[in-house]
């Protein structure tokens, strides 16, 4: 393995795999397995869970790591090819990346969707531009359609959970003042489509997911024994579900126009998951949010604290999954 | 050992007993003490000896650390409970204390008092909250009223320059622009109580430390055989003192209220301490000051470089205090 | 060895000795070499191969590092002696750096030049001071006039490269929106009088190097065998050349006076450095940069990523020539 980019790279079994080494590690640490190693994270947008969950991970394997975010004691960094840099930002990722690259043994990069092309987002275009410039191991931190890490880590939390192969997930739009990127949405979908799970997409109008995005999970279905439908029914959505996974995004049908997007969700603040929406459910359905989540806005307080909600153990197994990433990218290559 | 948030909590024997530890880490470093652990630190407020201290600290045990600082590459991270999060912070406590402890073996907080309710400040309600979030080990990296670390760090100070056990320590106001904290007022005056020493506090009108604070060095000072008095006549307080700890504090008379407090210490220029004060003081008696300093404002350069300054040592200290304090925290759970 | 500081302190066989020791720990790993050792890094200024290659070189080394950065999580400091601290800036220097300097076995402090009075910025008064506070092993991670780490990373890429001891090096001045400072440019002539070589410095009217710094050069040449002379004819300046240094700086007409330095510059944006530079150097005239580069302001797009440049290279060359200062500095303590 030299590269963990996107689930959609790897077999099923081998996912299988990695959870199961994440588990030994977890029941059993190897304290001095990456002695001497160097982990470099490049943060080009905000992070809390990643950039603590692979410090410590990385720590807790013998390793070190140091963290780069631009615009915070380093130059701002420009991702745009050819052009004239004569604006804020010093350096550019054709220098930046590749050297950051020469001081570690694995490279981690976050770089959210810009939310102005779709096609270019769906694309991965600026993701993809900085993967080429090296040949390290590379970690995807979140990219503006993926976000490998969080999804391994759920589908450990969903194995543990006890949620059966074929059960039902409802991936649920949740308001949010801001259009956020679709990454965790189309890795979810994706995720649980390769899993083999019954994955309903439940979305206001305006907000479907990219057929690009649904492509892509119902071929993972199909493989997998799974299925892949989409509505706008709450009702019939929740019904019978083992899990439910709140999720915000922006307007695809207004994608990069804000203010139309803004027009499109000032009505649906009522998109706050509550425990009125598991009527339908199985009684024991479950909460999942990657995180952060915006209380009494996405997600109400007492859904959050209550016994539905695993966000807690999805958060936790980010750093046993990325273990297993970690120790696979770079055992191997000794 | 499973908390450090308040020496309050602890006995003198102990205290003593962790002063003692600290010594013999200095004397005899143990670099494998904690391989293998992970110490996270998540600060609400700036640092500079905090932050550098534990890190370095937890490295000469062999350990690692992390550093979370929420609005400098993390999200904004909201406090308060059953707000609805539609404002700036992406975050809430409830989620990221809880995710931040299940990465790491101990878990530091840095979180300052909002200045604005002095009771819930004196209450500690805002770290109270955040500690029952959690069950792993914590540590207090200054709260609204306590900074234990400080105080176990200036305990071994006096007890390295031989004052007394029963000695003169006053606690003098200094000026500062703004209206800061009460916390190292707080643990200051505890602490020397608890120590044995004969505490008095100078300060001026309107800048009384609050009941509460007195309250609780008053029961220390009677259980060691201390004494603890409050005077605004400097001639009087520093008579015969040992150490001279200069600390800027908000007015309690005015507490949360910028305006009034502002117009207070408008004509309280001249609290900027200089030899002059020292004349009825011991010949050798020191000065203390947690740092930062702002000089020329709180404290003159000649006295910060002069002879009677040990606020360098008291920086110094934390480091193989606290490395004592993360040593009874993280061996004792094997 | 007890500082790192400017070239000009050691000799040239020092330097080479540290260049074979780079070489050295390069091919043969010594991954316990600084076990239990800590280096602290203070950065003024921004920063990403430095804070990057640092963290990385110590933790190859067996040792830790922590970062600070001033009004990053950590207050702002101020440099200046004998003011009244009631601005921005809460902690000083005479405090900050020596209590960070007590945390660890080495600092490292970037201090830019202010870039308003000359003669204070080529006497390195600021970096100075902050020296004078401390006795630990201490490294320049660049000040004003001096990027001790950034020329021997370079020396180490021209020996790499087989460019000859007496071969011809061109520092060519670039174009940059803002006045930078002359820390690489001087670093630089000096590093490559120090080795020997036919220095040649090219710039627009009004951007000579100061006196001071060409003076220091001409007397590393004169020992060395090497030479030193400064031109605005490109097309002499070019001929011959081994290799070309591009580098962007301040007016030094100008010094201090931001907007005749814009007036200076203003026409000048034709000094960004393109394939045509080269017409009259060798056929394998290398392109060093000590980055970050703004592409097409300074240099052009298709030299940056064609085969002349050796910018990755010299960037990559910061780790292992900063592990061998690390290991002299703190292999010696013991």
């Amino acid at each position: 393995m030299r590269r963990f980019i996107d689930l959609a790279d790897f077999s099923r079994d081998e996912l299988l795999g990695l959870i199961e080494l994440a588990r030994r590690l977890q029941a059993r640490p190897e304290p001095q397995a990456l002695a001497g190693k160097v982990l470099g994270l490049l943060f080009m947008n905000p992070s809390l869970r990643t950039v603590a969950s692979f410090q410590s991970g990385m720590a807790r394997l013998g390793g070190a790591s140091f963290v780069i975010t631009p615009g915070s004691g380093t130059w701002q960094i420009e991702t745009r090819d050819g052009v004239v840099m004569n604006g804020t930002a010093a350096e550019h990722v054709r220098e930046g990346v590749p050297v950051l690259a020469s001081y570690c043994d694995a490279l981690g990069i976050r770089s959210f969707a810009d939310g102005k092309d779709l096609a270019a987002d769906l694309g991965e275009h600026k993701f993809a531009a900085m993967a080429k410039l090296i040949e390290q191991p590379l970690i995807n931190l979140e990219s503006a359609v993926n976000h490998p890490c969080q999804s391994l880590a759920d589908w450990k939390t969903l194995d543990e959970l006890g949620i059966p192969r074929h059960g039902k997930l409802v991936l649920s739009w949740a308001y949010h003042p801001r259009a956020l990127p679709l990454a965790v949405a189309a890795s979810t979908v994706h995720m649980a489509a390769m899993r083999g799970m019954q994955v309903v997409v439940l979305q206001p109008e305006g907000f479907a997911l990219p057929s690009a995005i649904i492509d892509k999970a119902q071929r993972a279905a199909a493989a997998s024994g799974g299925s892949l439908r989409t509505t706008s029914d709450r009702r019939e959505a929740l019904e019978g579900a083992h899990v439910v996974y709140a999720k915000e995004w922006a307007s695809t049908a207004h994608y990069g126009n804000e203010a139309a997007d803004a027009d499109a969700r000032r009505s649906l603040t009522h998109w706050c998951l509550d425990e009125s929406w598991f009527a339908e459910a199985r009684a024991d359905c479950r909460l999942m949010h990657c995180l952060p989540v915006r209380r009494n806005v996405a997600v109400a307080d007492r859904l959050l604290d209550g016994p539905r909600s695993v966000v807690l153990r999805q958060a936790y197994n980010r750093m046993p999954a990325q273990m297993a990433v970690l120790y696979r990218l770079l055992k191997q290559t000794e």
